[in-house]
């Protein structure tokens, strides 16, 4: 069926799935920030073609109560090839799952939500600043009839050479709780909260500067937004959720905060937030489940009589990586890059059945710079994804 | 069976293949060129061994109509990690195939053959210069009972930094058309015709240098041919594809040329062309359908009473890269390198099965330079190839 | 079942088999030898995590007489992308396999023992040494109902730039011959013996300056152990194999000898060895097979009535780089680094099931220079990995 191949051992003890994703992007960048704002980078935005995710990944159960996953990835702008989700977990006490490995770490309704069940194209640009995606730890996940409870520690990487780069953890932790007080077929609503403990890399017992930055489009592959903060020793983050679905409707928003603690300076405060909401022209209902969203199924697919499934998207973002008390001390540089952003998204889905979905999205960035010239800008990108998985 | 790992549905909407190939290739190399001609290039060869290819890979369909394809692959003289084909397709419309994301695009008997089945190797330096290979876009191709036409358009790659590289396109579009009058189980006749445009990257406005270039075989890390045309706006090639089989002959040959198309300078006019003759010890008769070569299926495996089959293979193809009157104008460069390529190559090819085949080359490659002192060199390779597809 | 997942024809000619595996790791290092002895390399340490392997793979057999595998490896250090094993082999003949392609060459027991069934979480620093692991060649393996030889041959990288890296072979061979005279349940006498050749590469016909070095544990990127010796043509490595395992209980160890050839200079000989005891608390029998040692599989596995299996490891290993009258001669380098590692590991096994298996070690390595100020220092790690075979 349209879930991937599916395997079973006669006593249901072992299972093998085998499956993958391709997300094939195409995209039209108009830049009015970085070549008109001088910041010395030119050139650095393409008309043209990526491969945001291609996977091929197994996962499955062995002996009834223990699962592994291990799913290998090539995409990005980089055009490296790695891995994704690589654990091993044990489900043997009730309504609970332990992982271990590299896996998401607890953070994030949107982050949460799988890439293939996203609303639009990019998840917005706080989530990708302040949600955590994989590290190489340990969680544990509780879940109940309408409640979810997570929580995560992990490692940063521990060989020499990669270490330090302004941006590594040398070890985290995260928690997060939401709540359903309404879970029916056609009416959610969620609330959700998430926080985390990053402690930064030291080299040579000393705080690095650590850099907070983010792209504005996956076409670009400069971040136009970023600060950096030195001497810091690490990272306290608060985040909170809010979503609910209605029918054909869904409107979500979050919102982050983080604080970086510093030695010798003055803490930084930097946050974050977007809303979203969505509206389905062919009236099908967005799916929810455990504390994450899920995906369209369309009632009439294309081949069977239908026409799919159609979905209009409108998000707004905000991100402000810039806390003017604390950036301004010596040692913190902003550079020529923008401090922060606020971004449109305007999106329509085509769910031809339940492994292929087209979308179509257009991104408005406006960008802010805190330098004494006061640059802003915008970046403009209009953008064509085929995603199909299987 | 020997195809593979396949599975589908009991409605056969969907279907899972899953397989590989490996080319573990083994080579012997003598230079009289490089080293001869004070290159500057020296040392630059190894006897030595090297995966050619080695695939993992996924292929299918979903709900009858779609189609999927995700394969990664590890090989080739860098020893890069990537995916070849990732494609989203539909054929739902008469004997019509649309494929969306990384695939061949329509040019090139020799280049449309999969590298399972070329009689050679590697496939001729004209091919490898002129013909397309994979790019990221939208395909359509339409097969009558003994003709198929295939349209295609891409984008290149959209990430900033490894944009300019002298050699990017920023978009193409190319056709193929193919005929084949006589097309019977031990006679063929083929024709085929294709034409492309390829737009350069810019930088800045700017045109940029595009050098072309070509490996004598992949033991030989450097090009020997190469040449660059400064102010190189775009490509335009035509190719000509002429084969027959015979029972046990076949002979095919292609022609190609390009014209450079740049903006203050003359216009630079370059072509290559083969022509390859195989002879089946064993009697076997090489496969044909759709406009592309397939393979020689044994008559009798090893194992099954039988020795395979035995294929005798010779080869001769040119590649002249340059245009005298367009190459000296100021800022072309041909530097040290060769500038025309002349190659014989030999071949004994063994079907152990229809998953196993080895493969032994002889290629007498002459490298011709245009400057000067008129430097003329070759090189030679003996190389071996164990390949088995699944 | 336990094994993966499993495919085979009615007629049994073709299986296809499709598993991978996990070790992921995680390590807290103390370092006095880096930082105390002035090395000019500091800050290589980093508590952290790593994905020491990350695999997927496919084998089988073709026409019953045929088999073939491809296994994609993600992990280490580096973090590259690549595979391990791809092959194309042979059984037709009497307990006979042929291998062509990328696989392990004859040479120690340790080696040639899977990663996920040797006791500790990484081999010895001898046999990472000597033992020859990887290459692209021939082999061929027979097996007697107590004694197994293995033959191989392997050319070196054939590809120009990254041919003479001060290791690289040209071409090489090697033999192990391993008899068994007991061989029974709970009780097994191993006896073996292995010899290899190394050509080493020639930049212009000249003889290269060979480096041997070796890493104390995965997260500790430099080696603290390394010899160059300049002017070597070729390398005779020699190994002897001697173990036993009585019911819970086992040991075994194993010593290597490598002489250095070199054209103008003294030959150099360095040594290495190791010995290894386990024993398992829950009474289970290591396994062993064809001269390699296979795993622990627990009575009792978790989930079924039982805590699986428990082992208690140690192992002293030893390994001197050092030819004093050959390295002292002009040109041979020895830089800060140590020449002599003397090194303890304690293991603490806890075998889940036959998939799962989750693993401590403490490794106490203690660094000795030859150098005038006579450098020692000690790197300490403690290890935890979590692996899944499936």
């Amino acid at each position: 069926d349209s879930k991937g191949l599916n395997f079973q051992s006669a006593d249901k003890a072992f299972t093998v799935n085998i499956g993958g994703r391709i997300h094939a992007d195409y995209g039209f960048v108009d830049d009015d920030y970085f070549g008109a704002n001088n910041t010395g980078i030119g050139n650095e935005f393409g008309n043209g073609s990526q491969f945001r995710r291609a996977r091929l990944g197994m996962n499955g159960t062995m002996f009834t109560d223990w699962i592994y996953e291990l799913e290998i990835n090539y995409g990005g702008a980089d055009g490296d090839t790695g891995f994704t989700d690589a654990i091993i977990g044990y489900k043997g006490f009730d309504s609970t799952t332990i992982k271990l490995g590299r896996h998401k770490m607890p953070a994030g309704l949107e982050e949460l939500t799988s890439s293939n069940r996203i609303s639009t194209m990019e998840r917005s640009m706080a989530t990708n600043t302040f949600a955590l995606s994989r590290f190489n730890g340990l969680s544990v996940e509780r879940k109940g009839s309408n409640w979810t409870v997570m929580g995560g520690t992990w490692m940063g990487e521990g060989n020499g050479d990669t270490d330090n780069n302004n941006k590594d953890s040398d070890w985290g932790a995260a928690g997060r709780f939401t709540f359903a007080p309404i879970q029916e077929r056609n009416s959610v609503v969620h609330l959700g909260a998430s926080i985390s403990y990053i402690d930064f890399e030291k080299v040579g017992g000393d705080n690095q500067n650590i850099r907070v930055r983010q792209r504005a489009n996956r076409f670009v592959n400069e971040r136009p937004v970023q600060v950096t903060y030195n001497d810091t020793k690490s990272a306290n983050t608060y985040g909170l959720e809010l979503a609910t679905i209605q029918g054909p409707f869904s409107l979500q928003g979050e919102y982050f905060y983080r604080t970086l603690d510093r030695k010798d300076f003055k803490d930084a405060d930097i946050d974050g937030w977007y809303i979203l909401g969505t509206y389905t022209l062919t009236g099908e209902t967005r799916g929810y489940r455990d504390g994450r969203m899920r995906t369209i199924s369309p009632r009439n697919p294309v081949g069977q009589g239908g026409a799919g499934a159609w979905e209009l998207v409108a998000r707004y973002d905000e991100l402000d990586l810039w806390d003017s008390s604390a950036a301004r001390e010596a040692g913190s540089v902003s550079g020529l890059r923008g401090t922060k952003a606020e971004n449109w998204t305007l999106g329509l889905n085509w769910y031809v059945n339940d492994n292929i979905r087209f979308m179509a999205n257009y991104v408005d960035s406006k960008i802010k710079d805190s330098s004494p010239n006061d640059n802003t800008g915008k970046i403009k990108a209009f953008t064509l994804r085929g995603q199909v998985a299987f």
